[in-house]
């Protein structure tokens, strides 16, 4: 299963709206094939392993999700793996979607086919969160990145902000960037730094969609997320009362969806199939993200170097009154990266 | 040497205003004697080491700093070496110490004993940072915290501090005061706080001096740190054109040198024998320090919580108009302290 989960990774940020999925198929400690969802969201990963071993009767496989028990574009991998002829499924955990939520798991079941449910469940909870809160929650995984000096600040009471953080961490960045379907910052951010928000130096990969929030839709002219619209997609929500046919004729989808009120943008990115954003900012749009509760990974990157109070601060005001009423995270990760500190975080468990 | 080195660590904070040395007898690679500076600056580590071992006949020495060679309060310590019949003395680094100064080497030299200097020097010169600094430019070491949220704030808006970082990351603080000579504060954290600023929960140590920095010497009335004067020292910086009786009376020591001029503090702590300070805070006096290139070590604590920007900064303005006047550092170690996560960095070497 850890390989499993491993491969079923590799589809981070590239098979939205689909989950992405790994599975390998084991006769007698062999592994006769391995697969994740392909880019898009297809072929299924049961579907690669199973064509990559050709024959696996008698076979066990392993499998991130419950396999798919529907007709959609492609036949149920429930039936595949009947037909195909596995002796045992062991499967990481179940699928939250109405159309298989233990449908999969039936249909093997009634095969005569003997299931294993909860293998490392966890991690695979963790894996699939953000097609989960999609489906269940029409929202998408939310990461909310900051880069800041020791001291919160991101950038100078004269805007100067390049570079506070190290190559090595942008580097990281887009690292992350690709795994995450979509990317997305606030109109201040495009204004101030314009930029191309999509994946460098990672070699050819599907590049993730460019969202920004712009009420007024008053962004400048030249920017290079105009001038690139048509080949890697940006997604502008703007207030109903703006009109955006300058933007659409640049090439650009927009949303007729006031961003201020930030839970029903996530409703429309999730109805549009997105299930990872990766918010770059600023501190504005950060500070909403925390205070609606919808960010759901911190990522911290932490420069060498200090500013004071009179730069800009890495997130706005969120209104905290007592520390009771800060919100909390827990530390699930610490590393250095170049000369830079970066560290992760999870929400807290709500207090009761 | 390594091990010469951990034991001259256990003097830090301790002996002042002497250096922290360590020193180890060996013969035939059995130790004959361990020692490392008393309590106080006295008895020397060479003195104890040599005591231990009784007979240091053919002994090599390692001792992590030159040994003295001038008669103060004790004998000379590279005397006592040849005393003792050692038959060679390896030392980490010299002592700049005008008295000593290649003096004890020499000494040692013409004794006819091999002298080997430089082993582990780059370690013992971090050690003995504060010692060399208070000889050499009249100023002590200075370890700058700060702890902070992930957003580096220190308060609510209301002034709401209580508890942003952990216990454990409290408790590490109180190992790292008992490390320092002096703790040092400015006074709106004496009157935000009323802090006690002693070492608590590691059994019975030598407490460190406590600082205050308060120009007008206008504290309120039934501070911790007045009741306690008499039992831990309280070293008060004061304009000079202020009367101090009134906490003279308490028990507490008075300097008329207004704490504006934060470098002549520092050459009135170097004066009174003070080698490491200490300093937490608050954000207008760590901004100074840094401001005035005073901070040769930062400590940040970071907890998993965000305040916002209406919060206290952890360090006020200092003035960083371009990234490239921001006060620099190196990373020198990451690690989780319970929830928290503790970052050390030192100044990055001026830019020529």
């Amino acid at each position: 299963m850890a390989l499993a989960l491993s491969l079923g990774r590799r589809g981070m940020g590239r098979v939205w709206p689909n989950p992405a999925v790994g599975c390998v198929l084991v006769r007698d400690g062999v592994v006769l094939g391995r697969g994740w969802t392909g880019d898009g969201g297809r072929p299924h990963a049961e579907t690669i392993a199973l064509s990559q071993a050709g024959n696996a009767k008698e076979a066990t496989a392993y499998v991130t999700l419950e396999p798919c028990a529907h007709h959609g574009k492609t036949p149920p991998c429930a039936q595949a793996l009947i037909d195909a002829g596995v002796a045992r499924v062991v499967i990481a955990t179940g699928d939250p979607d109405p159309r298989v939520a233990g449908k999969g798991i039936a249909m093997l079941g009634s095969a005569g086919i003997p299931v294993d449910i909860g293998c490392r469940k966890a991690e695979a909870d963790l894996d699939h969160q953000g097609f989960f809160q999609k489906v269940t929650q029409q929202r998408p995984f939310l990461t909310l990145k900051l880069a800041s000096t020791l001291d919160g600040r991101i950038a100078t009471h004269q805007g100067h902000s390049q570079w506070i953080t190290s190559a090595q961490s942008r580097r990281v960045v887009h690292a992350m960037r690709a795994r995450h379907d979509a990317v997305m910052v606030g109109a201040g951010t495009v204004e101030a730094d314009d930029p191309m928000l999509n994946v460098r130096g990672m070699g050819t990969v599907p590049q993730p969609v460019r969202i920004v929030l712009s009420g007024k839709l008053d962004l400048r002219n030249g920017l290079h997320i105009a001038a690139t619209a048509r080949e890697q997609p940006v997604w502008l929500f703007h207030r109903p009362d703006v009109d955006p046919l300058r933007w659409q004729n640049r090439g650009a989808d927009t949303f007729a969806q006031d961003p201020k009120d930030l839970r029903a943008v996530m409703v429309a990115l999730a109805e549009s199939g997105i299930t990872r954003v990766f918010c770059e900012g600023g501190g504005t749009l950060g500070a909403s993200l925390l205070q609606a509760g919808l960010v759901d990974e911190l990522v911290v990157f932490t420069a060498g170097c200090a500013i004071g109070a009179d730069g800009t601060p890495s997130l706005q005001a969120i209104g905290v009154d007592t520390m009771d009423d800060a919100p909390r995270f827990v530390r699930t990760g610490i590393q250095a990266v170049g000369p830079d500190v970066l560290t992760c975080w999870r929400p807290a468990t709500p207090k009761d």
